[in-house]
């Protein structure tokens, strides 16, 4: 097998240094989307799920294919919106619906299989990373918690800030050319997507790759530390125990640091250790980060 | 695009005429699932689904990837049950299950993957049908019509008779040989596999290859028109109005017949006319035969 199980794709072999790397995750409206996200963008959502986690391994997704459970009380109109953004959310990242079917289900219930052809040699999996390594991020983390916070129970905020998190919730997009650059410039040793949040990728990738990590720069958003300020809320935890927040974390030789970054907007926010244990260094502190990710919010959410 | 969208699969082309076939469809207790059913059968069954599309098109499925809607209610069992009946499905079409992903959802929701590489030229389309070509199937058609009756309305039979129209409902079977070697033999001009019912799959057949159909021979299944007798049903409706019969339905090149058929059994219904009509001949009566299939049970049956 080309690709490991429990990594965020699977692969078959085509011959030639090829393979057809394949992802496929549903979403399903009552654990997936808060009742502030319409159905384009769920729909979108459910497209940019699966492209992550090409994405991740440096694939670029060529079509997919959709399944769509439909409950009774959805229009035309409604299947139209879903169309619309399944379409928009594959034509972001040059991809494109290839079909799919729909069946009558008591949930809204979109599952997306994403395909693309991807080279064998360049895939970046989950299990590369060695000590020594630099663990680096695409982007800041905490904003998706934050914005599912600010949705959820409906907390002030000033209205900038309020959309840029409430908009990473609702509109999130995948590191695609980051993914792509990445695996081109044959740097990293491992790669995962954080949609089930940061410690919990990072957990991940320890485990396939049997090292550990010390972490001594949290990533913490700007927006998620100033909600955090407003509203008494940690904003460790929501930097590390978030999710759906599709950044790439990615361990790094350290020799092509320097050249890597050039290309890619990379932020260090640590190392890989030996010891196999995944360590929060503040100030002279240390904690240990805990594998626990995402709470899906379908306790305190009305079914649609 | 190698494949017309609406076709049974879609299809990526990789080059050197080969292509990336792919058909994703989902099983929805509620109205794919009856009661009798269990989670492995239908978890069997999802699997089913999927390779027959990719057999009616000749390519044989290298895996699938599964992604599961579980409701609150299941226990670790029944979640093993399902993965068995995956991977039995899987087995016995020489595939295999890749990997998948699960969500919480309010019915059980299989949505299934499959793949396979295929050869551009031996695809096997719906749009190739010409008039004067021999129509021709599988296997007789109406078991699972009158099996689902048979389970539904718990009509009485003799136990041996009533095993084989239940099982065709609970044990469904794709027909991968026959496709593979239908695709080989160069003789089929259109193909597609009858999920939605023989009537409905003549119908498909008609729309994309712009032709008609005269059925002069019914394929009605022994044990259906017995069935029929005891509990007086029309055997023409069993036959033609039924679905989830995954037997294929094919346009035959009149001057291969005679070599194709040392190779697959199939039966002889009618022939492809140049009027886009479909018509059934009993004797010498003519009737239309509607565009009109199976009718989910979802209102005659209890949720799960």
């Amino acid at each position: 097998m080309s690709v490991p199980f429990g990594d965020d794709v699977s692969a078959i072999d085509i011959g030639s240094g090829k393979l057809v790397v394949i992802k496929t995750d549903m979403l399903v409206d009552k654990t997936d989307m808060p009742l502030q996200m319409s159905l384009w963008q769920a729909a979108r959502k459910a497209v940019v799920m699966n492209v992550s986690d090409l994405a991740a391994k440096g694939v670029k997704p060529t079509a997919l294919l959709t399944s769509i459970g439909v409950p009774r009380g959805l229009r035309k109109r409604d299947i139209e919106q879903i169309g619309e953004g399944l379409n928009t959310g594959a034509r972001e990242y040059d991809a494109y619906i290839l079909g799919g079917d729909s069946s009558e289900a008591s949930d809204l219930v979109i599952s997306c299989a994403a395909f693309g052809i991807g080279e064998k040699k360049r895939l970046m999996l989950r299990s590369g990373a060695k000590p020594g390594d630099i663990v680096a991020v695409t982007g800041p983390f905490g904003k998706t918690a934050a914005g599912l916070k600010t949705l959820l129970q409906n907390l002030s905020a000033p209205i900038r800030m309020k959309k840029t998190l409430v908009d990473s919730v609702l509109m999130p997009r995948a590191r695609l050319n980051e993914g792509l650059t990445l695996a081109e410039s044959g740097a990293v040793t491992a790669s995962i997507d954080s949609s089930d949040g940061l410690a919990w990728s990072l957990h991940e990738i320890s485990k396939a790759s049997h090292a550990g990590f010390l972490i001594d720069s949290l990533p913490i958003a700007e927006e998620a530390k100033q909600l955090a300020k407003l509203h008494k809320l940690n904003p460790i935890e929501l930097c590390l125990y978030g999710g759906e927040e599709y950044e790439l974390v990615v361990t790094v030789k350290p020799r092509l640091w320097k050249k890597v970054v050039k290309k890619v907007s990379l932020i260090r926010i640590g190392r890989v250790t030996k010891e196999k244990t995944l360590i929060l260094k503040v100030g002279k502190k240390t904690f240990p980060i805990e594998a626990r990710g995402w709470e899906h919010f379908k306790t305190s959410l009305p079914k649609l």
